[in-house]
């Protein structure tokens, strides 16, 4: 992947929502933002991590937020740009690459907009491989990289720097300014250098959105083609019954149920989630959990599914997919496992399910 | 008064408690930090407001919290002198006095170990001649002056730098961060240049507050000395029948009665508070609201009673006091009458009571 064009836009959105197993925020609005900034500025440059400078100063420019509010809040579109200009000022250099932080819903637009607005390079990755709700759980987190100097800009013009001892502490106060704010700011931090990309970014998952994106629009049968895409498992088709959201403490948090239809008829299934799906159990026993990725689709269409989205009466796929296998070290384990959100749960690698 | 010595600190403290009107945190912890500082450091030079050069950069540093919780969270004593350097950092130019941002308990004593620390001489006087409780309710808005930028640092060595559209917006983040960190963080904030002092600061509260602490230390009858002092005037004198306090959304929060005792028997008064006193009720009638100070002193020795310090059976005088005369301007009242803190009553100037 060379450039993101005007036309690229729609499907990295979609693949990228998949991809955000819920969460991410609906990416409607930022793709209309992220295609105005295309279509004024031209196709954004795309580098693949293998030949980024070494020296490069690689920023990713995200949204925080509960996407519950997300979808009523809407961003002014310059809160991306100030907050890359105010981290700059702060570090006393200029910034050469965009990057998102994570590859989930409207975190996967923004820097295309900030990149179209601002004329700098996209980088192909991200620094998950999914999307979490947490600003600390990165890879840059397990390789010792800080998530401060933090910039987070509201759409009043408010701005914030933090630099924080840990990164669970930025977390922690980027929270609490983001659920002050109204629950949706724009962020940047958490800045590499080229050097740090192979370790610190989930290699190609900007290509990998587009073509996820691509494929669901596209086959005859999308969810088959995506899991087949992902190498992932058909956990359950079914409808939803029952969706239980709550937005508190800056997140959206709840269960959804889901019972089984055709070939899945008497199986139910329970999916937990704090603004992405965390936990998906199956009869009881859990079957897929967090690190690894709990992808909701439509079932006819293959459309993407979000946690505020979701809505009795849905007839939706359920997706599990592995992770990036840095996220099963005991490291990684313990930044995005079960029990770093609070359920007494260890991880479980995906269990059943049909290719 | 030229400089802050050893022994000047005591009377400080305890005058500043009394014109905190209940507020601005116990005065304890940070009155042995100050001695400790001033005895390595010797004593602190200062400054009339008269004497300032117009271009003086003068740096308010002060704590924020809720008081409640300053008595058991201790200080490190190094976030004042961390606060000032991140501050100087941003704005790219050195302090060159500091100043208390009000002239109450804690915030009293903070400037003086950090002018110690730092070599830096101490401006006499305040931003608000009393406490309030809250970021924006200072003179230098009244003035157009900007809170921001200003630097929190916590107790762990977290540190945020907010840059505001309005000073309310200050105090909105600036509360949110120091609820997440624990309700007790120092701040560095609204700085003044020299010749904004006149109409951004109260003159010649420091020196107030040294007079006051020693009247009430060495006077045969405190109070009505302190009274005297403050052109105050006598509520009540009574015992503390009840307090109902909670320490809610980074403040303490609540209510006192009192039933007076001797010439005042019969009577009862009710104090509503928000870290500081702000609505003193006699049966029933509001006869002191804030922005005038309502003081409350032990009513045998004159030592002040903090509205986290007030307790069942305490013997108490108080006093209403008049404010600067800034704070009864219609602009003033908007900013801190006792609509301001969410209390259906306009402001009525100190009714009744024996001078």
């Amino acid at each position: 992947m060379r450039e993101v064009r005007l036309s690229d836009v729609d499907d990295i959105a979609r693949g990228a929502a998949i991809l955000g197993t819920g969460g991410g925020g609906d990416p409607y609005v930022g793709k209309l933002l992220a295609e105005a900034a295309v279509e004024k500025h031209g196709p954004v440059p795309v580098v693949n991590i293998a030949d980024v400078p070494p020296d490069a100063v690689v920023v990713p420019i995200s949204s925080m937020g509960a996407p519950t509010v997300g979808t009523e809040k809407l961003p002014s579109g310059r809160e991306a740009v100030t907050a890359l200009r105010a981290l700059e000022r702060v570090m006393g250099t200029r910034a050469t690459h965009l990057v998102p932080i994570e590859i989930g819903g409207v975190n996967s637009v923004i820097p295309i907009a900030a990149a179209a607005e601002t004329g700098l390079p996209l980088v192909d990755g991200d620094a998950m491989g999914r999307a979490f709700p947490e600003a600390h759980m990165v890879l840059p987190t397990l390789i010792g990289v800080s998530c401060t100097p933090m910039v987070i800009v509201d759409d009043k013009g408010n701005t914030m720097v933090l630099d924080t001892v840990t990164n669970q502490y930025a977390e922690r106060f980027a929270r609490a300014v983001c659920t002050e704010a109204g629950c949706s700011v724009v962020t940047a931090d958490t800045v590499l250098i080229g050097k740090q990309l192979r370790d610190g970014l989930v290699d190609g998952t900007l290509s990998l959105a587009r073509k996820l994106g691509r494929t669901v629009r596209l086959a005859d049968e999308p969810v088959a083609s995506a899991a087949a895409l992902l190498d992932g498992r058909l956990l359950i088709t079914g409808k939803v019954t029952d969706v239980d959201r709550a937005t508190t403490g800056g997140f959206a948090r709840g269960q959804a149920r889901i019972e089984g239809i055709g070939a899945y008829r008497g199986v139910r299934m329970r999916l937990s989630f704090q603004n992405e799906h965390l936990l998906a159990e199956r009869d009881g026993e859990v079957v897929t959990s967090t690190p690894d990725l709990i992808c909701v689709l439509d079932n006819e269409t293959g459309e993407p599914v979000t946690t505020e989205g979701m809505r009795y009466g849905n007839r939706v796929a359920v997706l599990g997919v592995p992770c990036d296998s840095r996220w099963t070290t005991p490291e990684g384990l313990r930044l995005t496992g079960p029990r770093a959100f609070g359920y007494d749960h260890d991880y479980v690698p995906i269990t059943g399910g049909t290719k």
